[in-house]
């Protein structure tokens, strides 16, 4: 493994080297390519239980165990485990570090093979470049045909560009919280996110690492901002209301409104576990993100009657990514004459529901997989 | 005039001086107090006619004529004016730049009278301080009894201000695309942008005057932010959607897609006409804003049946102060037995749908105001 930039705390992933590397979409050869990967539950003899999870911007490998940097619960360990929705006593459940992450796979935080960090020099990529990195992980398992791709929110972009690019090697494909392109106001919402960390003089142009120093204060406002989409008006209402950090706190230009201090809170610790250009690495793949695009703007085109089946699901309270992006993807599957159920969850918990407890949404999702293994023969 | 706080220019603007200075929310006796205001129209023999308008956070006095930092037109140009909706030929409109704004009302950028800028040194304030100054100015002026009082956004906050703390002083109020309090979300988005502030090096605890640097970084994030919410997503997918500046133009962070760019002017135009601490300290005022803790937790009692008419105006796009802000604050209204219109205009454009030409919004408004001119004798 090379070495990382610092001051980000080293940790050794366990990752598979892909020597001959991977051809991106903005056509650099981008060799060799390390992929950072978690796996549990055991893959059958016939290779055909596994499950691939897509996670999504800030997420991570770990998501039904201890993440290393933070020492929290995995993201996604609610849904993940013996007997849970997505139950590790009956797959193999893979999750990846996505390409231009800062967990393992190769990104702008890591260095070159000259010994240089990438930083800034990364190259662009794309949802479908994350994708490939994937596949060659799953052929590297020796698995020809994943039983199921899942992923929320950018996990979710994931899900749907397996189904379009790989169509013979997934028979099931949830895409949740999710749309086929990035709108204008996500595009803008990540452009104020990117401009507050390239206005952070600790950013330097991207090349922060000389002295051990990170653009943190502009990544903490781009994280603020960021978790605001996340959740709902009610959410944080219901958390916060407009409650006073005590009740004579009014100060002047100090955090007063328990929603404040929260945020900060959410800003401050995620700079401790995410590198900056990462994270515009990856939102930029966000915004490039745009399947009816990629398939001469006929989004119906993206999808085959002979391709995987689908999970869709959305949630009510998510203006992220509201279900009219979820509506308008079933249509064009349902044109294409794809097979697709479509759930939306009744929730006021905004985008972040995904990650929640939603009964409703795991009975369902675990319904779909489990049905997923029993027509797939698992 | 005191001096300002360079490098922002310094403009000659039309003020009343009132030694006696004001008796803050805060305990802070400010003393002395300037009003830099703007009118247009004649105030008639019974001083009857005269219309106060209440200008937003970015807003300023320059209502209706060229605003002498931006050289660009009134910013309500297109409802103030002779034959207008709010009509210079019948009525003496009057609009003051808001306590601690800076356009030449006392606020963070002008000197204090031993000649030190006051900057964060500038004392909290409350939406009712900014009304309480007006109040000075309308008495200055001889007028015992306002016509009306208009204003949309953080001016409907003034204008419910006034409804509840002189109701005897006013015939008729027109909130407009505004709230009785700030939600949970509203406070998110404004802190946000002032960790941007605070977080520019530039910004240095607000003590940017020495050397002439300001936080433009900052403030331009800030500004950014904000922007994203007075626009509907609709407004911004018409507008922009997901266009890319140059078909080939797909760089490694830098803008790509137009609705950045549009956003990055956005922001570095702000920066030359808007100071840093105004910003904080208003974008506070709107935070501490709630018309119902002024009166027990009971917003009804913030209104009265011999108080002012009301002309309550939402926008259904508008999900910065949607229309459901407006329907409690008229629920409250007819709760104490008071009289009032409420309108939902049918708009695609968001909460800048108020500055816009909504022809339905333009007839309303000018027809609740030619009623209550014809109501009260004018």
């Amino acid at each position: 493994m090379p070495a990382l930039i610092q001051p980000f705390p080293e940790i050794e992933h366990s990752a598979t080297r892909f020597p001959e590397g991977l051809m991106l979409d903005c056509g650099t050869h981008l060799a060799p390519l390390n992929v950072a990967w978690r796996s549990y539950g055991t893959l059958n003899a016939e290779r055909s239980n596994a499950v691939l999870i897509c996670h999504a911007l800030t997420g991570d490998q770990y998501v039904a165990e201890t993440q290393p940097l933070t020492g929290k619960g995995g993201w996604w360990a609610n849904i993940v485990g013996p007997g849970l929705p997505i139950d590790t006593d009956r797959f193999f459940v893979i999750c990846a570090n996505v390409l231009g992450g800062c967990m393992g796979t190769t990104g702008p935080r890591e260095l070159r093979e000259d010994g240089s960090p990438w930083g800034t020099d990364f190259p662009i990529i794309t949802i479908r470049d994350m994708v490939r990195a994937q596949k060659m992980l799953v052929e590297h398992l020796g698995i020809s045909r994943l039983l199921a791709v899942i992923g929320g929110s950018m996990g979710g972009m994931q899900a749907l560009e397996w189904a379009t690019t790989y169509p013979e090697s997934v028979f099931a494909v949830a895409p949740i919280a999710t749309a086929t392109h990035h709108s204008a106001q996500n595009i803008a919402f990540n452009e104020v996110g990117r401009a507050a960390v390239r206005s952070d003089p600790d950013y330097r142009g991207g090349r922060y690492w000389a002295d051990g120093r990170i653009p943190a204060q502009g990544l903490s406002v781009a994280r603020m901002v960021a978790h605001i989409t996340y959740l709902s008006e009610e959410a944080l209402t219901r958390k916060f209301g407009r409650r006073l950090r005590g009740a004579n706190a009014v100060t002047f230009l100090e955090d007063v409104f328990e929603v404040e201090s929260y945020l900060r809170h959410q800003g401050s610790s995620f700079v401790r576990r995410f590198d900056a250009n990462s994270y515009l690495t990856i939102t930029r793949a966000m915004d490039y993100f745009d399947l009816a695009a990629e398939h001469g703007g006929d989004l119906h085109k993206a999808f085959r009657r002979e391709g995987p089946r689908f999970f869709v699901c959305s949630f009510t309270s998510d203006w992220l990514f509201p279900t009219a992006e979820s509506r308008r993807m079933v249509q064009a599957m349902n044109a294409a004459a794809a097979r697709v159920s479509f759930v939306e969850i009744t929730s006021d918990k905004g985008h972040d529901a995904f990650l929640l407890d939603e009964p409703d949404f795991h009975r369902a999702l675990g319904g779909f997989l489990a049905g997923a293994a029993r027509d797939s023969g698992v």
